[in-house]
């Protein structure tokens, strides 16, 4: 018989609205006869959703943290906030992971307060992003601290190779360090005194600074950079990857070959799929907390359950039989 | 009768040797017979290049500064740095402008030495990027300052902003500040400062924070960030376009459409075509100053001669005929 696993969804957060959110729970139920479900957030909505019940755990919590709040003071003045008392559910009860699209400044907040797995390690925010090797690069931190001290982004590079090591099974990750050029002297303040403790670092595979043009390019295995650097990384590719199809798009109307450019766009949003690759997960937490972008919807929560399934399951991340190759 | 017109050529600092753009100055020779060129670098190379030396003024310089150099200490201790003497002769003589391929940290350093506008404002790297309304983002800075004030920053608005009203002839540049989310609170400490200083700046026409995913989208005529970050967004940007090319290829390959893939790709490196626009410009200085990447060759430079050719004339650097539209 199947173990049974149980995973928290924050259904508060998105941009399309709490229902497209139980759309993907629905969506697991469905796929996973052993997985329960733990919705967090209105009850009257999720009730009304028309979602089975009997594999559904409701913790009632309609209250969100928007971008104009401050997290910290969020989390100390607002009640029945939806991702505080998902974070809250998760470190409680017996679960295999939990799942947000909120806000992630109070995802750290909740989880710095309730799921810290080292306390002396600050947790940070990881995308793990398709690389030019046909493999998978982890970009730490895409946003979850946003101002970073040099030894901040070491503790990231650890976190990020800890990861790396044993969910995609690579023996020694390669880390790198996002910087303006590849030479030790490059870099703002924050990346050169980085640049010279990750060097000293024993337990730190470094092989230097990776420039903005090399991210995806499979030169590291794990790609370190402040909160700020990351989110442009992570939202530079995605725009750049949105203008290139859209031209391809006008090119293919204007020269009449639709056919042949629609399945060369269906071929790249394959392999740059950013809602089921783009989530993110955090590092640093007693169990794997999954944040999908505030865009995210059906798709991106069924893709990040069967994720938190395969880390249950201690599989490998990576098969090798990825689409590109 | 044309009017003449005397462009500097720094030929050192290119990784593809100064021989490709000597190749890049006589094609500049050929297009304009009313273009007379100052060469600086290593006399004996530019003299045995084959190039007529009838319209060439040859500055010898052969030094020039790398990456490992710090480029302060470099302008007080190198002599004959190609670099700094090809500024001092564009300050000192009647020139349209000056076109380099060397390290920016110098070009900056003897911009401020020789060829500053105004000596309260910082000079600022900018680069022209075609965005998807078919027009143009300016994007300051891009790597002269990677470490900056939000002062500077607001200086670098106003560079940008008289940039793009006189030379793109846009009445009132939309000014964005590059941020990691839309709100006002969001940002690391310099941009939230910066964001402050611009909403209260009655000659910027202010519209608010841009996210990494919206740098090309055209939301804004003038995007502003400190060196580091627009390091950043123009590295990414190339590399992702660079990325999606590769994975096109590699599919026309294995589906054997090469035809319609590589129309498209031509398409694509059309619109995108970094050697060509990606050039920087420094803002600040008396003289356009242009600073082509390091893997620049002979188009870089001719194309960049075409854009100081423009600027002398006065003409719109936006014609309206984009390959694009």
């Amino acid at each position: 018989m199947l173990k049974r696993y149980k995973i928290v969804i924050d259904t508060l957060g998105s941009d399309k609205g709490p229902l497209e959110i139980v759309k993907g729970a629905k969506e697991v139920l469905n796929n996973y006869p052993n997985v329960d479900i733990v919705l967090v957030g209105d009850k009257n909505v999720i009730e009304s959703s028309g979602i089975d019940l009997s594999r559904i755990t409701i913790v009632h919590a309609p209250e969100t943290v928007t971008n104009y709040d401050n997290p910290i003071e969020a989390f100390y003045i607002k009640a029945d906030v939806s991702i505080f008392k998902a974070i809250e559910y998760a470190a409680n009860n017996e679960t295999i992971g939990m799942i947000t699209a909120g806000n992630s400044g109070a995802l750290l907040v909740g989880t710095i307060r309730y799921l810290l797995e080292d306390k002396s390690v600050r947790p940070c925010m990881a995308a793990i992003l398709p690389n030019m090797e046909g493999k998978f690069t982890c970009l730490v931190d895409t946003g979850a601290t946003i101002d970073c001290l040099p030894t901040q982004l070491v503790q990231f590079a650890h976190l990020g190779s800890k990861f790396m090591k044993y969910l995609y099974k690579i023996d020694s990750p390669k880390v790198g360090l996002l910087s303006n050029g590849m030479e030790p002297t490059k870099g703002n303040k924050l990346v050169k005194e980085t640049h010279l403790l990750l060097k000293d670092d024993p337990n730190i595979n470094f092989i230097g600074n990776i420039e903005g043009n090399k991210t995806l390019s499979g030169l590291c295995d794990v790609l370190v950079c402040d909160g700020f650097a990351g989110n442009q990384v992570l939202k530079n590719c995605e725009g750049m990857a949105t203008n290139l199809v859209t031209e391809i798009i006008r090119y293919g109307k204007k020269t009449g070959l639709m056919e042949q450019t629609m399945a060369i766009v269906t071929h790249i949003m394959k392999t740059y799929d950013f809602e089921s690759l783009g989530a993110g997960i955090v590092l640093g937490a007693k169990i794997p907390v999954m944040k999908c972008r505030g865009s995210s919807g059906e798709k991106a929560i069924a893709s990040a359950s069967h994720y938190l399934i395969n880390i249950a399951e201690n599989k490998s991340l990576y098969d090798g039989t990825d689409e590109r190759n």
